[in-house]
C-alpha cells in the first residue's frame, strides 16, 4: 500500500475545483481555444497541464492543448548573474537536460498533451560585455514562446503562476518599487492574436504541492543555476507571517480580488 | 534639568521636515488658504496644529489657521456599540469634558491658533432602536465639521491621520474587503468649496509621539468609550512585523507612493 494510502486525499479535487473557478470567473478559456502550456518541468506547470488535460468535461468547453518546453544554454558554471532582475521564472528556467525532457515528455504523453521542446541560446545572445540576468532570460524566452504560439496558431498561452506568486509579486512591487503592480490573470496582447492566462491563480502553492504528491506529478526540472531571488524568498516569509493562520488562503484571495476590481476609491487624490 | 536634557532631540525637526514635504509634494496648502484643523485632544491632531502654526516661514505661504473640537454626548456607561464600523477616529472622539477642553484651548492659544468647541449630540441623534456605532459617530461629526467650515469660510479641513493610519486602512481594506482603498491625502469635495488635507501623511506614529514628548504636547483627550477597533490593532501588529526593521518607514512611504500614482500596470486584465 505504501505511501499512497496515507496521502492527503482530495488535493487533486481542490486543484481542479479552483482551476475551474478561475477559468469560469475570468473567462480564461473559450470554445475552440488552442492553448499552449509553457512547461518547465516544475510542479506548477506540470500540475497545470494535468488539470487542463482532465477538465474539459467539468468546463464543458472544447479546447486543444499542447505543451512547450524552452531549453536554454545554461550550464552549472554559469556563476553569478550580478542582477536579480525579473524572476518570474522563480529560478526554474530549465537547463534542458535529456533526463528532464524525457520525464516531462512521458508525463505529458500520459495526459494526452502533445509536447514540443525548443532551444533558445539565451546566454549566447547576450551582447558583448553584458552579464546574464533573469530579466534578459525571461524576455528572450517569452519572445520565443509568443513567436511559437503565433506561428503555430495558438491563441492562448497558459502559465503556471499561482496565488502565492501573484501576491508576492504584488507586495514586492508595492514595497520595493512603490507601484501597484502584479501579474495579470488574463492578458490580451495588443499586437498579437494571443492572450496569456494563469489558470492556477486561485491556488496556493501548498495546494499545488499536495496535488502533485497525490497524483505522482514528478518535478522534473533541472533548475536554473541563476537561482532563487532572495528578495522573493524574503517577501514569501513576510507574507506567510502577515497573512498567516487558517484563513490565509481567504486573505490572499481577497487581495487578488482587490487587484481585479481596480476600484480606486479614496486611494489618494480625488 | 530633568527629562528635557535626555529627550530625543530633532523629533520636532523631523515632523516639521516631513510635514513640509507632504504639503509641498501634494500641494496641500496654497496662498490665502483658511485652514480648519480638527483637534480631538489626541497627540496627532495636537502635533498637527503645532506644526502648521510654526511652518509658515518654511513653507513661504500665508494661510490662516483655526482649530475646532467636536464634543459628543458620550458617557462612560455607554457600553458596547455592537459594531466596529468606521474607526477613523481611532477611538479618540472626545467626550468633551471641561478639563480636556481647557488643556486643549490653552495649548492652542500658546501657538496662536484660535479655538472653537462645538457640541454634537451623536447618541441623541440615533434613530429609535439603533445602536451607537463608530460609523454613525464619524459621519455625524464629519457632517458638522464640513458644515462649520462652509459656514465660516474655511476652504481646507486638516486632519491628523498619519502614515501608519493610512497604511493600516489600506491593508484592512485589502485583506478584509478585497478593495484597493485607503485615506486620501488630499480630497476635494465635489459638492462643497472645501478640501480635506492630511499633512502628517508621511510621518510614522512613533515620530509624532517623539515630537509630542519633545515639545510637551500633552495628550488631553478624554477618549471615546466605544474604544479601540480590535481589527485595526491586529493589523497594526501584523504590519509592524511585515514591514519591520530599520527601513520600515521607507517601506511604508513607498506603499503610500504606490497609492498615489495609481499606476495600473498588469494588475489584472489589460
Amino acid at each position: 500500500m505504501g505511501n499512497r494510502f496515507f496521502r492527503k486525499t482530495g488535493a487533486g479535487e481542490i486543484v481542479k475545483k479552483l482551476t475551474v473557478k478561475a477559468v469560469m470567473e475570468r473567462s480564461l478559456i473559450c470554445e475552440g481555444d488552442r492553448i499552449l502550456i509553457a512547461v518547465s518541468g516544475g510542479k506548477d506547470s506540470s500540475v497545470l497541464a494535468w488539470a487542463l488535460s482532465c477538465l474539459r468535461p467539468a468546463l464543458k468547453i472544447n479546447y486543444e492543448l499542447a505543451a512547450i518546453h524552452i531549453s536554454a544554454d545554461f550550464n552549472d558554471s554559469a556563476g553569478d548573474t550580478g542582477s536579480e532582475g525579473d524572476d518570474s521564472c522563480r529560478g526554474r528556467a530549465s537547463t534542458g537536460s535529456d533526463g528532464c525532457r524525457e520525464n516531462l515528455s512521458r508525463m505529458l504523453e500520459e495526459w494526452g498533451v502533445p509536447f514540443t521542446d525548443i532551444f533558445v541560446p539565451v546566454v549566447d545572445r547576450l551582447k558583448e560585455g553584458k552579464k546574464m540576468n533573469c530579466y534578459w532570460c525571461s524576455t528572450q524566452r517569452r519572445t520565443e514562446l509568443l513567436k511559437y504560439a503565433v506561428e503555430n496558431g495558438f491563441n492562448k498561452i497558459a502559465l503556471g503562476h499561482h496565488l502565492d506568486d501573484i501576491i508576492e509579486t504584488f507586495f514586492m512591487n508595492l514595497c520595493s518599487k512603490g507601484t501597484l503592480s502584479a501579474m495579470p490573470i488574463l492578458l490580451k496582447y495588443r499586437k498579437y492574436p494571443v492572450s496569456l492566462i494563469r489558470p492556477l491563480a486561485l491556488l496556493e502553492e501548498k495546494q499545488i504541492i499536495a496535488c502533485a504528491a497525490e497524483h505522482d506529478i514528478l518535478k522534473t526540472a533541472c533548475t536554473c543555476p541563476y537561482g532563487q531571488n532572495s528578495k522573493r524568498r524574503d517577501m514569501r516569509s513576510r507574507i506567510a507571517d502577515f497573512a498567516g493562520g487558517e484563513d490565509s488562503g481567504e486573505i490572499k484571495r481577497r487581495i487578488l480580488s482587490a487587484l481585479k476590481t481596480g476600484e480606486r476609491d479614496y486611494l489618494s487624490e480625488e
